[in-house]
């Protein structure tokens, strides 16, 4: 490939390359959901960590953080279109990983 | 998901996660190549992390190194039937990136 020419393979990888975002991704396909409810479905993540994902994670536009005014206030994390057209790419990594790591 | 499950997407998610690991797999999917066609077609890749990355993914099954007895001798890089198998997800990784993140 010829140099700064766009490549949204290399680009996708290198949002995708993060365990966590994928991860957290893969929780909030099934619906949104609270800080706490998050961190319970991600066995060994920091509350920093998981923080920091998910700034980043609204940031680049793939999850939507949707504060309600209360009381109580609560604070939900859901996907945007951007974050949900991904579950066709995660179920392909799901499928491939299933298929040929499980064995080791 | 508990301590020390499995998880597919995670795992797969560790390996993809490499963006070279991915654009040598990529670049592969049209046929096999030796160490210098690759190294051409991948912009900014050292010799050095090209060499441990083949490494890499000859050991976890995804790449074949075949030495032809010359003269002259030859190594050619290919695919193997684990490594072709990612063809559809790297389709839908270049698919979704296109869509959503060349707008930047």
């Amino acid at each position: 490939m010829k140099p700064k020419e766009f490549c949204p393979v290399a680009e996708t990888a290198n949002i995708l390359g993060r365990k966590w975002t994928l991860l957290i991704i893969y929780n909030l396909l099934r619906g949104g959901k609270r800080f706490n409810e998050l961190k319970a479905s991600l066995d060994g993540i920091s509350s920093k960590t998981l923080s920091k994902e998910l700034s980043a994670l609204v940031e680049e536009g793939m999850v939507h953080r949707k504060v309600s005014t209360g009381p109580p206030v609560a604070v939900e994390y859901s996907l945007t279109e951007m974050g949900r057209d991904l579950k066709e790419l995660i179920e392909s990594m799901r499928s491939w990983g299933s298929k040929w790591l499980d064995k080791k």
